[in-house]
């Protein structure tokens, strides 16, 4: 099958350039020393997870029980859901998890502890705990040293959990290069405060995970970690580019449209709207546009409706017809993925591979 | 079953209220004389197209042949595709569908009309068309008479296609009552012109169909049109309430949450992100937020990650808690559905009814 013979919309990845992401991100953490947990909330396919660790990840993170047991269910067991585990029902899926796998949870608070502790030493099991630090996204963790050591030493005494370190989420280093040297050096600053509060307390932290895509070259400039969970790296997307984690050449995937209405003038209409691609800003430059059009780097992808892609082709000289098929490159992959039930690995114009998005939905 | 026993999150659609938003367009079109094509992007549920027909509808509106397959394999006979379509994948589908039920589709090309009638002609089958105006919304469309009425001629002219009328989407209708009545006086003064342009030409014009729920009600102020195809009416949203379609008891559907995190100051965190409720942004007030918390509406639905909702509660008076269970109503219903693989009817604290989204991850 050849990528002309599918019908529109269809996501295809250049398995080429996925391999060049998969290999040069290992390659790094291998040279740095770092432990590499690809988040597979990116592509949600069990296939794909497998290549990752082939190629020298020591596990993988997912953010949901429910992702966690997809991937379990397709032979991997080293697990971390980044993600805090709240209620009976998930933390007795999570329990039956750790009987058979090597399963860790990030957690920033006592409840969630007293959960995952009940429900692993109901099942005679033992689950592994990060605690999450807020380096500054103010999402999720502590952002001052004592609550962590606080909520580490309380872990460290409840049965069924083990402590096995830190992590955190660098969200916010979606900023241009100043602004991210001053994060870097504050990051920094509370990295060592709490490494040497715990040190001091005579408990042992023996991982530090950083995480995303955008940091994951700059690990070894975070002080103290020692693992982490770049996800988007392996397809890479248009913000990708923008916050220069990748050139535009390393982005795998993108999405196949057809042009369906010019009736507009300056406009076209393409048959994949915010159902496709999902409605994710654009997280650098001016933060609007919703793509990168790879044969025509001149029509903004100006708005979706559902089923709508709305390009704006005033600046653009090509000519576009009825029937004519363009790749656009997503604002976020990850997003993107996650709306379709099946995605396309193509080399050159085959299609050499179809993928079930397996862990599409799992929302819980 | 209850809706404490659901795990999250979870959509729930509260089925009296669901019923009385179905009654009460269907009770306004029976008085305006108006047919109601209900969209059924909103919900992908043949279930609920079923009883959006029974409660009087002439029949359904979908976006994409995929999901005309998926209700139709349910038994209904009476769909409007409204999108272009193209393509010979795409067109030989379509023609097949129409062998079997009553199929209308939009468009605004002569080479989607092309397209349709030869695969109608080949399929020995007849596919209505309605060409779509472009009455603001700049989109698909034509907006001049003249472009309407030339392709018009060129269908009924073409082998496999019947001429039915005309269609428009009036998505600009979100905005104020001022604006609204400005853009009402242009949209009739085009449909006059057309309608007139059409009669001189001797072109029987038997339907002219209006769109959307927030117009839907103003049906009759729309000159010439017969029929209208809300969809978003069935369960409302944050939007539709901003517009003034509803009020916000006339939100039928919400999704379940759970508060996963307190730890950072004036924040929580629960267990929905954009892969739960969308990333489609609120069209009303000043265009920020995510959401209505029905138990809290000093929170504020600030930004979503992925699997996070962030809420910001510096303005709440109640104490957030770990484990506390709330209810959101979307931006978006439409999108919001879309992410989930089946969603919960009940009535009262019961669960009646769990209903699979049959349509959804329909691109194509």
């Amino acid at each position: 099958m050849l990528i002309s013979d599918l019908d529109t919309p269809a996501v295809i990845v250049d398995l080429d350039v996925m391999e060049r992401n998969i290999s040069r991100m290992s390659d790094y953490c291998r040279e740095h020393q770092l432990l590499l947990r690809p988040h597979t909330k990116t592509h949600k396919i069990p296939e794909l997870a497998k290549r990752q660790i082939a190629s020298g990840a020591t596990g993988i993170t997912v953010a949901k029980i429910s992702e966690a047991e997809v991937m379990h269910d397709a032979g991997i067991n080293d697990i971390l859901i980044a993600y805090p585990i709240v209620g009976p029902t998930k933390t007795a899926q999570l329990a039956r998890l750790a009987e058979q796998a090597r399963i860790g949870v990030s957690l920033d608070s006592e409840e969630v502890a007293r959960g995952l502790s009940e429900a692993a030493a109901s099942h005679g099991t033992t689950i592994g705990s990060l605690i999450e630090m807020d380096v500054g996204f103010e999402r999720c963790g502590f952002s001052d040293e004592a609550d962590l050591l606080a909520l580490g030493k309380k872990i460290a005494d409840l049965p069924g959990l083990e402590f096995r370190g830190l992590m955190f989420f660098p969200g916010q280093f979606t900023v241009g290069p100043e602004e991210r040297a001053a994060m870097r050096i504050q990051v920094n600053d509370f990295l060592k405060r709490t490494l040497e509060t715990f040190s001091d307390a005579g408990l042992p932290v023996s991982i530090v995970s950083g995480g995303s895509t955008p940091t994951a070259y700059e690990g070894g400039y975070f002080h103290g970690v020692n693992e982490v969970r770049p996800g988007t790296y392996i397809f890479n997307d248009r913000t990708t580019v923008a916050v220069s984690a990748c050139e535009l050449e390393d982005c795998a995937l993108s999405v196949i449209v057809t042009v369906v209405s010019t009736a507009v003038s300056g406009h076209a209409v393409v048959d994949g709207g915010s159902k496709t691609f999902s409605y994710d800003r654009f997280q650098g430059g001016d933060g609007t546009g919703f793509g990168i059009v790879k044969e025509d780097h001149a029509a903004q992808v100006e708005r979706f409706s559902e089923e709508h892609g709305h390009l704006n082709i005033q600046r653009s000289e090509r000519r576009y017809r009825i029937g004519d098929r363009l790749s656009i490159i997503p604002n976020h992959v990850c997003t993107t993925v996650n709306m379709h039930d099946e995605i396309y690995g193509v080399r050159g114009e085959r299609v050499e591979e179809i993928w079930r998005v397996a862990g599409r939905g799992k929302v819980r």
